[in-house]
């Protein structure tokens, strides 16, 4: 319908005029800074072959989907999803090219549990005999998985698990029981809808060896299993399967319950590539290293550590944007003539915005370490080395909270610097943050998780102490002891590390501050002891 | 549909019986302390008489609201503030009845505007003859009002608002135009949908005195202008009227913009209160004090104060029980039998809430002296004394913005620490969350007004240094004259404040680094200099 507001122009200066004046008194290349940041594993090459098929897509534009019922935008979600599917099929997407994909249709997929951490769980605790079984049906989408660990009354906490899978000796299968509403399975993604299959993590409950009729737990196992008829896509009797409601954000994941009554399983089902047992004498076989059961859980902290980077880039990059455009006042030490001041001029919006804008790099970086460390533990696990399986954990752990906590609170730090606009749907940081907010307490609540790593950390410190002659097994390992045996030497004062001339300086610093904490958490109970060091 | 997970029970102890335990433990009587905290203006009374007609109606159910799509909600939102007015006018509510009604059915009213700005504009700046016109007209809802203030490029800076009214001599009626797109008024509660009538708040242009083609500006000035034709509902011929879109929360309102080309209103449409135009002559009488005019902004602002402290309560309130229920890992240093240990009882869960529920009574009785500093300020007002008004502006900017900064970020850290049941839509905690956070940036953004509060401070205290015999005129001036006659007095020194010990002492220590803070900001630009005070 046409109207007089046609004909309407913005004020002036308007947001393109002013976003060039900018731009121009810059010196900085974008171009070069694009490829510093991002060239690795070819993602600006990829960026650029896949950005215009997926553009292309009428189904991925976002225009109306903010005013969608959760039905409707679930439906819209899966929809797109299985476009993506079918586009990676005809372009011959890898991996790498997929995830790209789904990073620029920027929608949670409800297949995310599936291509994550069922295709993980099953490529790293399958045996190779269940992997040739279950890869080719898993990677064609034949069936859909999903991953059910966490329950209504458990998740943190996963040793406290309740759902049990009891071992009967005769009849050579499992039984999967929900002994209470408490063990339902609960916020398990790509389950209330759409998977056949899930890995599910149970009590793995065998007779005892002196009493066969006693059973004892020897905690928490995954199971591989149907869990809905192929064909009428139900709930196989003894299960039963629900959506869990509404959440904050993921409007699009079937977040889900699920309960069992006394369901068999077969003994193939328990992936047994470390833990597993002998069909015919039903003896178990522990895992070398009990830690190996949550490396998918590592896998999708590191994953997030590495993602962080770009939530954050992305609403800074708005808020930078619009502070730049928006004006309000006239400077008033200024003349008062000519535009108002741009709210980025305002130091009370500078010292919100640009600190979040250098954070974004720190993630970047810190990103780019978290997968190395990643790659090379999974590189040295391949070749039967768990030793740096605990470095990795912790790393992840304590980087997972501090990540994520940096980015989700620093999306609400930039929505409140763009004043009123940053509450409409027009300021994009709604749904990010809607779905970010997850992260501070998904796989891992920070504040807990955080205590892993102080826990690895104090248990390295006292290690070093008591055995000051053993080589160092890490880097951290190395500047603890280097600490020891340097910290009655009086080099080591602060004021010689000249933190404002030097970066090398500044890290070092950074270096001796976290490693005194450490030493005196671990000598002392308490970092109040500071001063005692010597 | 029945099934087996109807015989389930949650794994004991279950919620009810350690909620009992808990309270069983406590010796604060709750019904003395709701006397206590509730009992002013019947608080506690209104709410028992009214709770059991709200729950009567099965409209106000809040079991599938969050499922709806943006256009359902609303309608929803719409049916519901109709039933309310129908029980209202069924129960002869009178306006704190209708208040608690509509607090406890716990929906944003898409009629909010009409019932708070709109008549409270209509109340403060109408003269007596427009009053006895349009109160009969808003009380009855015949017609229903929204505030237009707000443009798509000015909100915190309203005399930077473009729209136009332009006073014609000849034909006695002001012309209402937009300029430019950056004109739009915008964020506009109540418009998009219900409203036929707005204040609209444009500036006021009059013929220059010394050339009368040309016109100048006198500032921003409210009309009362029907928008809307009363029978078909359409915007009138020279109004365009549209929806924002989505929003982060208040997604029952029907947030909107507005434009007008060329609109003709008449001379009764300025309301004239304190600024008018003598129809004949075109002579403008100026208010005595122009701040009279954001009067409805400061009530506003009043509101969201005392608001606040029910807001956290609510939050507080969800964290403590569900952390008191929720049990996780057994503690480390027990015998690591019988049930887990309750979330509440680690210290990083008690940092985060405990804190928060002692910031609930202290917005609990700031909101109290709020309202108490509002409702003395209008009584003077009423007998034409403005001299206070100052005093509660800034009472009301610096307030609203620490208060709601308290809230908003307190409920985020409620929600957080109920772990990933934080995240679900059972935590109750998501629409609170996403109401509210439009306030710390609503009604004057947080980190602006803040500044009017300091701008005031630093005004009273350099009056204060450089007239120290004038008569003190409230009690931030008696404070203030009290520290600069004592300044260099030893009497002053900190550490002979007993903040461990005495409740009054620790108030008298927040005045005085308080009245410090604000002479250092005075006489030296920064707080810098505190060490300089003598």
């Amino acid at each position: 319908m046409p109207d007089f507001t046609d004909r309407l122009r913005p004020s002036q200066p308007d947001g393109p005029s002013t976003l060039a004046r900018e731009r121009e008194q810059s010196n900085i290349s974008v171009d070069e800074l694009g490829r510093h940041l991002l060239a690795d594993n070819g993602f600006l090459e990829r960026q650029a072959r896949i950005l215009p098929i997926v553009q292309r897509e009428a189904l991925f534009s976002k225009e109306k989907q903010q005013n969608l019922s959760r039905p409707e935008r679930f439906k819209l979600g899966l929809a797109r999803a299985k476009l993506l599917r079918r586009l990676a099929d005809k372009h011959d997407w890898g991996n790498l090219d997929y995830k790209m994909a789904q990073y620029l249709v920027d929608d949670v997929s409800p297949y995310m549990l599936h291509t994550e951490m069922f295709i993980t769980t099953v490529r790293e605790q399958a045996s190779k005999h269940q992997q040739a079984h279950w890869m080719p049906l898993i990677e064609s989408w034949r069936i859909i998985g999903a991953y059910a660990q966490t329950e209504l009354g458990h998740g943190s906490n996963v040793r406290g698990i309740e759902l049990e899978a009891r071992w009967e000796t005769d009849a050579k299968e499992f039984v999967l029981h929900s002994p209470t509403l408490t063990a339902s399975k609960w916020w398990n993604g790509s389950l209330g809808r759409i998977a056949n299959h899930a890995i599910v993590v149970a009590q793995l409950l065998l007779p005892s060896q002196g009493s066969p009729r006693q059973y004892v737990s020897h905690g928490p196992h995954p199971f591989i299993v149907q869990i809905r008829d192929m064909k009428t896509h139900q709930p196989l009797d003894g299960v039963v399967i629900g959506d869990i409601g509404p959440k904050y954000g993921y409007v699009t994941m079937d977040n889900a319950y699920m309960l069992f009554h006394n369901f068999r399983v077969p003994h193939s089902a328990m992936l047994s590539r470390y833990a597993s047992i002998n069909p015919d004498t039903g003896i178990y076989t522990r895992p070398e290293l009990p830690a190996v059961v949550y490396g998918a859980l590592t896998y999708v902290r590191a994953n997030i550590v590495h993602h962080a980077r770009l939530v954050l880039a992305r609403a800074v990059t708005v808020a930078v944007r619009y502070t730049a455009i928006r004006r309000q006042f006239h400077d008033r030490d200024g003349e008062r003539t000519g535009p108002e001041m741009a709210v980025l001029d305002y130091s009370t919006v500078q010292i919100r915005i640009l600190p979040l804008l250098a954070t974004t790099f720190a993630l970047h970086y810190t990103g780019l370490a978290m997968r190395t460390i990643y790659e090379n533990t999974r590189n040295e696990f391949e070749r039967g080395n768990f030793q740096t399986l605990a470095h990795m954990h912790s790393m992840s752990s304590g980087l997972k909270s501090l990540c994520t906590t940096l980015a989700a609170d620093g999306i609400e730090t930039c929505r409140r610097a763009l004043g009123g606009h940053g509450f409409g749907g027009g300021s994009g940081l709604i749904q990010l943050n809607n779905d970010y907010l997850s992260k501070p307490t998904v796989e891992g609540d920070n504040w807990m998780i955080t205590q892993q790593l102080a826990a690895y950390l104090i248990k390295k410190m006292t290690a070093a102490v008591q055995s000051p002659n053993n080589a160092a097994a890490d880097e951290i390992d190395r500047r603890f002891k280097e600490f020891l045996s340097a910290r009655c030497d009086p080099g080591l004062n602060l004021p010689q590390h000249d933190v404002l001339d030097s970066d090398d300086d500044i890290a070092k610093s950074f270096t001796l501050r976290a490693t005194v904490l450490v030493f005196c958490s671990a000598r002392f109970g308490s970092v109040g002891a500071l001063l005692g060091v010597c």
